[in-house]
C-alpha cells in the first residue's frame, strides 16, 4: 500500500502554498478577467499544479511520526533529498489513485465493504487495462520477433498470418545478426528508423530522415531528454499549456526549470492564442526568464481539442520568431473522432509554410501507447529531432547513448504503427476492421460522456474532438468550496474523491492539470469498455444529484 | 554518421584540462604513492574520466565551423544548453565506436578498405550482438505472452515446451485483464514481482519484499532514479570506484553531484580496501563535501574481480558507521568463472551480520542483459530498495509513477532469470545445458584472453573471475605516451585507435573508467563466440608485438 509523504515534507512543501492560494482565489472570474488573472500567475515552478494532492489534511494512511522514527538511524531524511525530486507531482498516479487502489484491496477482502462491485479506472489512457484488445498483426509480428527460431516450423503458417511472418522476417534482416537480444544502435535500429520515415514521409508528404529518429521507451524519456538539453537552472523556462499533461510540469520541476504557463481558453473550444503566448513569454521574460521552448500537445491532453491548421501556422511563426524550439507532442495523431477535423503535424505545417531544417528547431513526440493500438506496456515511441546543430545532436546522442537503447519489441512496435498492412497483405481487412472498430467505438464513448456530462447540473464539456479524455468544467456550489477547504483539499479533488467513494468511477482533478484560477474540472478518459459506459452514465449522474442537492447554495 | 562536438563545445569543457593534467601527470608512480596521489585527486565532477575522448584533435569528422553555422537561425547552441549534459560522457559508446561505425560503413562500401574484414565489438557487454543465443524457454514465454490468444490452439504445443505454456498462463493470470499491453503498477507487476521476490529469498536465504522491488528497463534507469534522488547539487557526493562503470560517472554528472572516487588495488586483484574508502570519504569531507551513497559493483566492470565475503562484511560495516546509502550494483551476480569465488548479495551479507530493515540502507541494482541470459534489448531489470523510510519510499514511487512504467516483456524477463526452469519441468534439461554451455564457454574464454594478454610485452592482467570483461594494464613506452600526446590524446585511447586500426577490434580505453595517474589500461570484452577467439588473440598479439616494435624506448 502507498504511503503518503510525511508531516516533514509538508514543512517542506508549504512554499508552495503561496501559489495555492493564488490560484484559490475564487474572486477571479473565468470569463471577465482572463488575461489579466494569467498574467499574475507566471510560476517558477511546475509544482503549484497537483499541491492540494501532496499536502491534504485528508491523507487516509499517513505515517505517524512514530513510524517514521523507525528509520532514524536510516541516512536518507525527507529534508535531505534532492529538494526537485521533492517538488515534482505526477497526478494520474496521484493521491485519488492511491485511494482507488486502497478501495479495490478492500473489496477483494469484503466485497459488500463499498457501494459497487469495482473501481473503473478512468484515470489514465490505459486502453488494454479497460479491455481493449491488441491488434493481432502487431502481436503476432511481435512474437515471432521474440522467438523467430519457430519462423520456419510448418506449424507456425498455422497460428500466423503470412504477412506477419513475411514481416518478421523482413525486421529480423534488419537487426544486425538478427539479434533481438542485443542492445541496438542507441538511436534504435536504423532498418527501423528508415521505415518510421516511410511512414512520416507518407503522412506528411516531406521527406524524414532516420537519422532524426531518436526510439525512446515511450515518448516520456524522450520528453525528460530534451527537458535536460535545455534546462540549466530555474531562469531556463518553457511555455506549457495549461491544463497540460503533467509530465511536462514534473519533467520541468525534477529539472529545475520554471514551467511558463500559458492557457487554453475553454469558452472557444480549448483554443491557442498566439496573444495569449505572447504575453505569457512577455510577462515571464521581464522577471528574467530565459523561455527556451513551447509545448504544444495536440491532440490535446486533457483537453481533447485537435488544433486547426492555419493555428499551428501561427504558432510556428511564433516559435520562430521568438526563438523557441517547437515541442510538438504529437501521441494522439491517429486519435480524432469529429469529421471536422484531422491531423497535421507540426513538421508538415512547418515546411508547408517554407521553413526548413535550418529555419526551426522542431521535436515531434510519438508514442505506440495511443492510437488506436494502446500499447502502453510495451513502452516503444520516438522523437523526430529536426533544426538542431550537429554538435547538439551530438549531445542528445551521448545523453541517449548513456541508456544504452530503448526495448527492442517497443522499437518494433513503433516500426509497425508507422507502417501497418497494406492492401493486398494477407491481415489488411482484419487489420482495417480492428482499427476502425475501436476508432469508431472511441469516438461514439467520445461522444456518449460528453452528451452526458453536459446533462449534467452545473457542468460543462467541450467536444472531445481527439485524444482519450473529456475535461468538463464543474461548477461547484460555495458550500462544496467550503466543505473541501474545510478538510484542506481542492474542491476539484474533493469532488474527485466523493466520486469515487460513491461510485468507484476515478478521475483525476482538474488541479492536476492546471485550471483558470476559481474554476475547477476533472478528466475523465473515454475508455471503459462501451457496454458499461451507460453504467457509468447513470451512476455519474446519480452521484452528482446527490452532490448537488447536497451543496447546492 | 556520428559527429563529435564542435569547436565551441571544446572550449567550454576546456576547464577539463586542469583535472586532466593531474591525471596525466607521469611522474605519479602507481605502486609507491598510491594514497597520496589518490588524496589528491578528489573531483568536483566525474567529467574528468573520459576527457580525452570529447577533445581530441584527432576528431575525423568534426563538423566546420561553417557547417555549424547553417544552423545560425535556431535557438539552441551548444553554449546554450545544460552544462551538466555538456560534462556528462560515456566511453563504452564514445569515439573509438564512432569510428569502429564509420569503417564498418567504409567496409560496406569498399572491403579491402583496411586491413580486415569486419569489426568486432569487444567495447560492450552485449553477449546476443556477437552471436550468443537467447535461452529458448525464456523467449518461448516472451512470444506466448505478446501473442496469448494462440496459448490455447494445437498447434502450439508442437512449437513450444509445455512448461513455456504454461508459464506464460500462469504470467497472464498474474497481469490483471491479461493485459500485456497495458501500463503496470509503476513498480511493476505485483505477480512478477513476488516471483522475483521468491528467487531472491531462494538465492539468499533471507525474507525479500515485493514492495521493495521496482521493475525497470535495465538498471541504468534504476541508477539514474537514485542518483535523482540522492543529488541536489555539487556537495553531495558519492563514492565510486575506479575505475567504474562510466554509467556512475555520466549519472553523477547528469545530476549534477561529485563523483568521490576510491581506487582498487590492481596489485591486490582489484582489491576493495576500507582504508582507501575511509581516506577518500574524509578528503571530500574536508572539502564540504557532504557524501550521500557508496557504490560497489560486485561482480565487478570493467574489473572482473569477485568480492570476498569478508571484505563485503567490511563495506556494510563502513556504510552504516559513515551513514552511506549502499549502492550495489549485482548485475553480473551470475557471471562467476572461478571455483574459489562465488557471489553473496550485500542485503544476504548485511542480514547475515544482522543488520534488518531499519539499520542499513541498501540498493540492489539487477538486469536481464548481463547473467547468462544477455537479454540487453529487451531492457529488464529491477532494483531491490530496503531500509528507507516510508516517506522517502513515497518519492522514489512517484518518481517512477511519471515515466509510467517499466516495459512488460522486461518485466516478464525478469521474473523468468529468478525463476527459471525447475528439475521436472520440460525444459529443465534443454535450459541447464544452454546455461552451462554459455557459462562454461564464458570461463574458457576469459582464460584463454587473460593468458593471451599477460603473454604480451608490458602487459599485466589480473583474473577475469567474473563479469564480462577484462581490464589490462599497458605498460606503454614513452614514446608512444609522447605520440599520443602530440596528437592531444590520451596515450590508452590512441593504443585503442591503433589497434582498432589495425585489427578491427575495438575495446575501450582505461581513460573511460578512470585509472591511477600515470597508468594506462582498456577493457576488454570475452564475448566474441569460443571459435573466434583463438584468430583474436593472434591478431591482438601481432598488432601489440608491431605496435611495441615501433615505439619501445
Amino acid at each position: 500500500m502507498r504511503k503518503f509523504a510525511a508531516e516533514k515534507s509538508k514543512k517542506l512543501l508549504a512554499h508552495r502554498k503561496i501559489f495555492a492560494a493564488v490560484l484559490q482565489n475564487p474572486t477571479v472570474s473565468f470569463n471577465s478577467s482572463l488575461s489579466s488573472a494569467h498574467s499574475q500567475n507566471y510560476l517558477p515552478h511546475s509544482s503549484f499544479l497537483p499541491r492540494f494532492l501532496s499536502s491534504t489534511a485528508a491523507n487516509p494512511i499517513a505515517p505517524s511520526e512514530s513510524m517514521a522514527s523507525d528509520y532514524s538511524s536510516t541516512p536518507v531524511k525527507i529534508d535531505s533529498i534532492n529538494p526537485k525530486v521533492l517538488e515534482c507531482e505526477y497526478a494520474v498516479r496521484g493521491e485519488i489513485v492511491n485511494l482507488a487502489q486502497k478501495i479495490q484491496e478492500e473489496l477483494k477482502v469484503n466485497p459488500d465493504s463499498h457501494p459497487f462491485d469495482e473501481i473503473i479506472y478512468c484515470n489514465i489512457g490505459n486502453p488494454q487495462s479497460l479491455g481493449q484488445q491488441p491488434i493481432t498483426f502487431f502481436r503476432e509480428v511481435l512474437a515471432l520477433c521474440d522467438h523467430p527460431s519457430i519462423l520456419d516450423r510448418a506449424e507456425t503458417q498455422g497460428l500466423f498470418s503470412a504477412d506477419s511472418i513475411e514481416r518478421a522476417f523482413q525486421i529480423l534482416d534488419q537487426i544486425p545478426g538478427r539479434a533481438t537480444g542485443a542492445y541496438s544502435h542507441s538511436q534504435g535500429i536504423k532498418g527501423l528508423r528508415d521505415t518510421i520515415c516511410a511512414g512520416i514521409e507518407a503522412r506528411d508528404g516531406f521527406p524524414a530522415d532516420p537519422n532524426d529518429i531518436f526510439l525512446t521507451d515511450g515518448a516520456s524519456p524522450a520528453v525528460h531528454m530534451m527537458m535536460q538539453l535545455l534546462i540549466s537552472s530555474k531562469n531556463d523556462g518553457i511555455l506549457c499549456p495549461i491544463p497540460q499533461y503533467p509530465l511536462y510540469s514534473a519533467s520541468i520541476a525534477l529539472h529545475g526549470g520554471s514551467l511558463v504557463p500559458y492557457y487554453l481558453d475553454e469558452a472557444m473550444g480549448w483554443g491557442m492564442e498566439v496573444s495569449e503566448l505572447k504575453n505569457q513569454l512577455e510577462t515571464a521574460r521581464s522577471k528574467g526568464i530565459n523561455v527556451r521552448a513551447l509545448v504544444v500537445i495536440n491532440p490535446g491532453n486533457p483537453t481533447g481539442q485537435v488544433l486547426a491548421e492555419s493555428n499551428q501556422q501561427q504558432i510556428v511563426d511564433f516559435c520562430k520568431k521568438e526563438g523557441l524550439v517547437l515541442l510538438a507532442d504529437e501521441v494522439y495523431q491517429e486519435n480524432i473522432y469529429v469529421p471536422d477535423k484531422q491531423f497535421h503535424s507540426f513538421k508538415k505545417v512547418a515546411r508547408s509554410m517554407g521553413y526548413g531544417e535550418k529555419d526551426i528547431s522542431l521535436v515531434s513526440f510519438q508514442s505506440v501507447s495511443k492510437g488506436y493500438y494502446g500499447e502502453c506496456g510495451k513502452r516503444g515511441g520516438y522523437m523526430e529531432v529536426t533544426g538542431f546543430a550537429p554538435e547538439i545532436r551530438e549531445q542528445i546522442y551521448k545523453v541517449a547513448s548513456v541508456n544504452l537503447c530503448s526495448n527492442i519489441s517497443g522499437q518494433i512496435l513503433a516500426s509497425l504503427v508507422m507502417n501497418p498492412p497494406k492492401v493486398g497483405d494477407e491481415s489488411y481487412e482484419s487489420y482495417t476492421a480492428e482499427r476502425d472498430a475501436i476508432l469508431s467505438s472511441l469516438a461514439r464513448r467520445a461522444q456518449t460522456l460528453e452528451d452526458a456530462l453536459n446533462g449534467l447540473e452545473g457542468v460543462t464539456c467541450n467536444r472531445a474532438e481527439g485524444a482519450m479524455y473529456l475535461f468538463p468544467r464543474i461548477q461547484l456550489p460555495n458550500k462544496a468550496i467550503e466543505a473541501a477547504k474545510s478538510v484542506n483539499t481542492a474542491p476539484d479533488a474533493f469532488y474527485a474523491r466523493r466520486l469515487l467513494n460513491a461510485t468507484g468511477v476515478v478521475v483525476v482533478p482538474g488541479s492536476g492539470f492546471g485550471q483558470v484560477p476559481g474554476t475547477w474540472h476533472f478528466r475523465c478518459t473515454i475508455l471503459p469498455q462501451e457496454d458499461r459506459i451507460p453504467a457509468i452514465v447513470t451512476r455519474l449522474t446519480e452521484f452528482h444529484q446527490a452532490f448537488m442537492d447536497e451543496y447546492r447554495d
